[in-house]
């Protein structure tokens, strides 16, 4: 029996959807994305609901690879916002004192320095609530407008990533936690000797230091991550200290949480540093009928389009280039040099996979592999996947927004408390303290 | 009689200390410069004033040019923090209703696309009130932050960021004013043929588009500028709706005003549409000899070392290679690549300067040039530049934070409202309305 409680993370879009591009269509989804008030509804509903974070994903272009053109997108909606996360999460930061907030900047498009000053200032101004979700990006549109011709190589990406981590990690410890003084009498403002500079010179990233934002109160901000490749889960093993995950069965669940902690006491940390935390999609209702009632709904507002539009954005490849029926090639599949564990769970289920093959094991532009039923039925499974050690708890989508997370928080979340698996209040006021996880475990 | 009304600006840092580097040792500065509370107290202050906006200025890097090392300033605190402005322009933004909020991004070290990114998002969390300051950076302890060798040459810098200008309003009209739907009926979220590609291609800058951001209340940021050299006039002229610069005398003033807005005509431009704002510092007292007093105060917490070490952060030079009354050599001053106007000014006052010259012509790291006299003084003086076309209204800075902005709202500005040159209520909800400026000019 498991003496910890389970982590709940809001899966949030600065966007005019949820993770599911045809949210905006329904009718209790808010159309007023464009403003604070419709961000700061969503962190409030999370934190009455004792979540310990909500994170944004990101992505730096309109989903534009199918067909060559973002039209599709823009007329239909998918996804074709996407504001800067980091600014949303500010804006969230000032109505709640105690929830988490994540967001996501890639490696492979901002500087090191810029990502340490932005998360660090976030942390401070939130005191000490702050994640940062790693990604490495996924195509070529992204490259573009950032002024390069085409996403680097899969592998490469992590390398200079893992770079970045360390000229992140040098930067952020470049003020000790004991550096700042602040004393008007003796006029002595921080201690010389525990400011440093960083000098990292490596082969792809460099940076001097130091950093011009002092220690935040949880010193600085969690790292998460949600690699699945091989080269991802290494990453990961290294760095983060919660891993967003997909797992379409308890089986598969347990089977993938065994390896990552496996992989992290490789890594020589402690298993209890990183939290797995496989995705979960849910419809709720006070009654199955009701919750199957609204399922039907959201199932009507899915296209074909916005799958294959998603589907392409995702793999780095014109699905728009086959019909819906036509395999894809080996030199096809290979050049999808975007999500590669993404590709792979899709061949691995159906070798010669056709562009539906690809929309049916993955649900990309669907809801699809909700988990549909009553807050008890919901919990209880929930509960089952913890107590079997599955997880370490869920990374939560919902279909819409806010409305979404207001079920989860008035029916799912109480059925949780009352089966004693996730907090009634939270255990702290930083991020690290209501997770649990200790200050900074890469200091030089 | 001028019919319209002066335009006020706060001179805010993201800091530790205000422009005036002395200024954290005030006693009536706050300590918690790392909260969010310290600067929604700014934010608040200056819109109870009625201010039209406040803004911060940046710098990539602690002030480690002197002497070769950041030990100094990081002991005495001159400026030694510096957090990322946008994230603290969106705490602020959600504590007010109408105050314009600017920040710097420099042009040489972020790409177009984020910044476009960056602001148009602000601008629509904060309903159309954001401006952003262009720079192109000062010194090469920002370029090695940034993992490059040195500054870019001055001239170079501002032929980049022409293109990154045109790149930037390329991004922001790449979503038309009208382009948005969102019609849930007929599912129809955007007008295809109303959001474009920019394929920005120029000989520095590269961007795709389209902009993952639609238009905001006021279509796009205003845009804030501040160079004084011919190049950076040039710039100002062709891209700036709010020109901040420096005129010690009411006749420097003037001349500078009639030439900048010579230029604005010559560059095919609405006069109006460009307010040039020179930095005001005050101290106001309830008597002269109050106001005196706190002055002497203020004086009391310069140092020679802090003007020194902010002297070599401006020029880009080291001003420990000399003593204090030692002559620079042309070589010396040729090597000065930072602000070139500013190192011109102090060449036109001092042939052959010493560094002790360059501090008294400057003032830099002082409250040197300061207004010191009553409500009614300062308001009487500041009326008669605006009536005498010496500018368009003023950046004003605080000595220390944030009680400084309240002696001005509290003291200063009653008295020119009283004289009818300032407004007692906001105009609109935009930044744009309430400086009477127009949607964005640089249309396609």
């Amino acid at each position: 029996m498991r003496q910890d409680k389970m982590a709940l993370v809001g899966f949030m879009q600065a966007s005019n959807t949820s993770d599911f591009p045809g949210s905006w269509l329904h009718p209790d989804s808010r159309s007023d994305f464009l403003t604070a008030d419709y961000f700061q509804e969503i962190a409030r509903t999370l934190e009455r609901g004792k979540f310990h974070a909500g994170f944004f994903d990101d992505r730096l272009a309109l989903p534009d690879m199918h067909g060559g053109s973002h039209k599709h997108a823009v007329s239909a909606g998918v996804r074709a916002v996407k504001l800067d996360v980091a600014t949303v999460l500010a804006v969230m930061s000032t109505v709640t004192k105690h929830l988490g907030l994540g967001a996501t900047y890639s490696t492979t498009y901002y500087h090191p320095f810029h990502i340490a000053r932005v998360f660090q200032t976030l942390d401070n101004m939130s005191g000490g609530r702050i994640a940062w979700n790693v990604v490495t990006s996924l195509n070529d549109s992204e490259a573009q407008n950032m002024g390069q011709e085409a996403l680097p190589a899969h592998d490469s990406r992590y390398d200079v990533a893992d770079e970045i981590m360390e000229a992140i990690f040098g930067l952020w410890n470049s003020w000790d936690y004991d550096a700042l003084i602040v004393d008007k009498e003796t006029r002595q403002f921080a201690d010389p000797e525990k400011v440093h500079r960083v000098d990292y010179n490596g082969k792809h990233v460099k940076t001097k230091g130091p950093l011009t934002v002092p220690r935040s109160p949880q010193g600085n901000p969690v790292i998460l991550q949600a690699g699945e490749s091989q080269r991802g889960e290494e990453f990961a093993a290294r760095w983060a200290e919660m891993v967003f995950t997909v797992a379409p069965t308890k089986e598969a669940g347990a089977k993938k949480y065994t390896h990552f902690k496996q992989l992290i006491d490789a890594a020589g940390r402690d298993r209890n540093h990183c939290k797995i935390l496989p995705l979960l999609k849910f419809v709720v209702g006070k009654t199955q009928s009701e919750a199957e009632d609204k399922k039907a709904l959201i199932d009507s507002l899915v296209t074909e389009e916005a799958s294959l539009s998603l589907l392409s954005e995702i793999t780095n490849f014109d699905f728009a280039k086959k019909t819906i029926d036509e395999p894809f090639t080996q030199e096809d599949l290979d050049a999808m040099t975007g999500g590669q564990s993404f590709v792979q769970r899709v061949v691995d289920a159906r070798p010669n996979p056709t562009p539906r093959d690809f929309m049916e094991v993955t649900g990309r532009g669907t809801f699809q592999g909700a988990w549909v039923g009553t807050g008890a039925d919901i919990a209880d499974r929930m509960t089952d996947w913890f107590a079997d050690d599955a997880c370490d708890g869920f990374v939560v989508a919902a279909s819409h927004v806010p409305a979404g997370y207001a079920d989860f928080v008035d029916q799912v979340v109480p059925e949780l408390q009352k089966r004693e698996v996730f907090q009634t209040e939270y255990a702290g006021t930083t991020l690290r303290e209501n997770l649990g996880l200790p200050l900074n475990t890469h200091v030089k």
